[in-house]
């Protein structure tokens, strides 16, 4: 950005950027000075966002800057944290007042409605690209870590799986159809623009997909609860895979359990193609945690008193492994493993 | 980065990160678990360098690397600050491991030394750029802010002025010069390049452009000492003027005082195209504090006993504006104010 432009856009967001007690000094400084509970661990994440890699160039900056924070504070949910404060460095083409005031209309919304104060941060000239740095706190040993499944444990999701994935897929479908006539509108271009249920399906995938809602409540009412957890960003399988890895365990998992929203059904009423939506893509943003048979009653209480919907898709074993198990009892397996965003732009 | 890619890179750099004490959980779960020293302030700053913006894109990955996390560890140092945890969020075109081990050779070459550990991060794919926060300590009270410099006190910079500013003006001219005749390599093209103290000197200002040193032993040994600092990146006379902005003075400062190394005196023997680097050029991380006359001795024995270098350049005044004065007493003004780091890739 360079130093003019920079401290004008750094006097902006200073300007609409909320405090809170435990901020001795925020934005304007070399570094913010912050005062930790005491008796608290510190809990850290940190996750960018590339234009044209995490989401299409396009996105309306509101919705880039909610999903920016969203991500991150899906780590601290995922640890069972309460979040903070966060910073922001943003990377912009160049100066450009309007859309940082749409960008922070979306962050710091999502901000407050958290109570996160943005303490600091940079603004930098490059490619559109949002790093944000989130800090929260966790009581001693109350942390939800991936090392902690247990042979036995029920493995649960909350919310619906597959939404965001689905969103994807019509946007690619989208934006295959409009090449060659101009730049894609996913939006417009999107299977059954007549206002009829699919028109509102593919509405309701595609704000799961730009407005993802970090499961923090949950997170926090079942740290202490439940053994492991992670959020779900790069796809149930791979993330659950993350979670077997680290706890030496393995896991069955029945695609018949899977939560399925209204609006996925309605748009991918075939299972062939909704199942690696729900099973393989990313971007959902829910929680994914093991707990033990006997807390089933609490976990549903926990979940209850935090308004969050969850239930069991399956259970870890001591023998390693993923198996993936159809309707029928057979097993199933995804086209392909893991998930690779925006996969548009690759190579 | 995409599922398998991002997990081996993120799987190489956990295995070469050191570790401390106050780290319950480093690399490899959603969040780090951190455990902040009672009673100690939580300082936090988080700075990003973009290719072609902030370093030319041929820069060595090792020396990307160092200067990622030595342009955030001077933050912490500007602030007084002893640095602790770091994270990482590197962003490359693909992946790519032998770029990744030199880069972290530079990145937690410096890391170590400063006894900083590397907590978390991500990698993704995009245009590289390279987002770093680090995190340190400070006890209350005794941060060094931007907003504390008195009328009366005495001005001080450490080490010298203009060298990394007088490595960038090198670097464009053999850029332009080598326009047309394919890549430009700065460092073949530099001027002089024949083994003589030309050669020399450029070699050593490109080495305080590639390599800065954060001051931290300096901050340490300076808070509770002096009253305001800021570290110089984006210029003495543009950094300066954050802090007499935020504490409502003025100042007046000399160019005949400030500090010039041998190697940008040989390499920018006239005034007028020395001057310029060294009041208005970028890069040199060298803090730039206000301390009350009636403590210049202290300020002397802190730096001795940290090791650095620091002379008084100028002195607060009460009444507002930045006056810079020639040997001759007459007023001086650089060509342009502000730094834009790498302008060849501007607009």
């Amino acid at each position: 950005m360079g130093g003019t432009a920079e401290f004008d856009l750094i006097q902006r967001i200073r300007q609409r950027a909320a405090t809170r007690d435990d901020v001795v000094l925020g934005i304007g400084d070399d570094a913010a000075l912050l005062l930790p509970p005491p008796g608290q661990q510190l809990v850290v994440a940190m996750d960018t966002l590339n234009a044209g890699v995490h989401f299409p160039a396009e996105t309306a900056p509101a919705d880039i800057g909610w999903k920016a924070l969203a991500v991150n504070l899906s780590d601290l949910a995922a640890m069972g944290a309460t979040p903070a404060w966060c910073t922001l460095s943003l990377s912009l083409p160049r100066s450009d007042a309007t859309w940082v005031d749409a960008f922070l209309d979306g962050f710091l919304g999502l901000a407050q409605s958290h109570g996160v104060a943005l303490v600091g941060g940079d603004t930098t000239r490059g490619p559109l690209s949002v790093s944000v740095t989130v800090h929260g706190f966790v009581a001693p040993g109350r942390a939800l870590r991936r090392d902690a499944a247990q042979p036995g444990d029920e493995i649960w999701v909350t919310g619906t799986l597959g939404d965001a994935a689905g969103a994807l897929a019509q946007w690619r479908t989208a934006a295959e159809a409009a090449a060659g006539d101009g730049p894609a509108d996913p939006r417009k271009a999107a299977p059954g623009a007549d206002g009829g249920p699919a028109t509102v399906a593919s509405t309701a995938l595609r704000h799961r997909l730009d407005r993802p809602m970090p499961c923090l409540a949950a997170g926090h009412a079942l740290a202490g609860l439940a053994h492991a957890a992670v959020d779900i960003s790069d796809g149930l399988l791979a993330d659950l895979g993350h979670v077997l890895h680290a706890s030496g365990v393995g896991a069955t998992v029945e695609l018949a359990l899977l939560p399925t929203s209204a609006a996925l059904r309605t748009a991918f009423a075939d299972n062939a193609a909704r199942w690696p939506l729900q099973a393989a893509g990313g971007d959902d943003y829910e929680l994914c945690f093991t707990a033990p048979p006997e807390a089933h009653a609490a976990v549903m209480e926990a979940l209850a008193a935090s308004h969050t919907v969850g239930g069991v898709i399956g259970r870890i074993d001591a023998a390693p492994g993923l198996r993936v198990l159809a309707p029928d009892g057979r097993a199933w397996a995804p086209p392909r493993a893991g998930y690779e965003h925006f996969g548009l732009a690759a190579d």
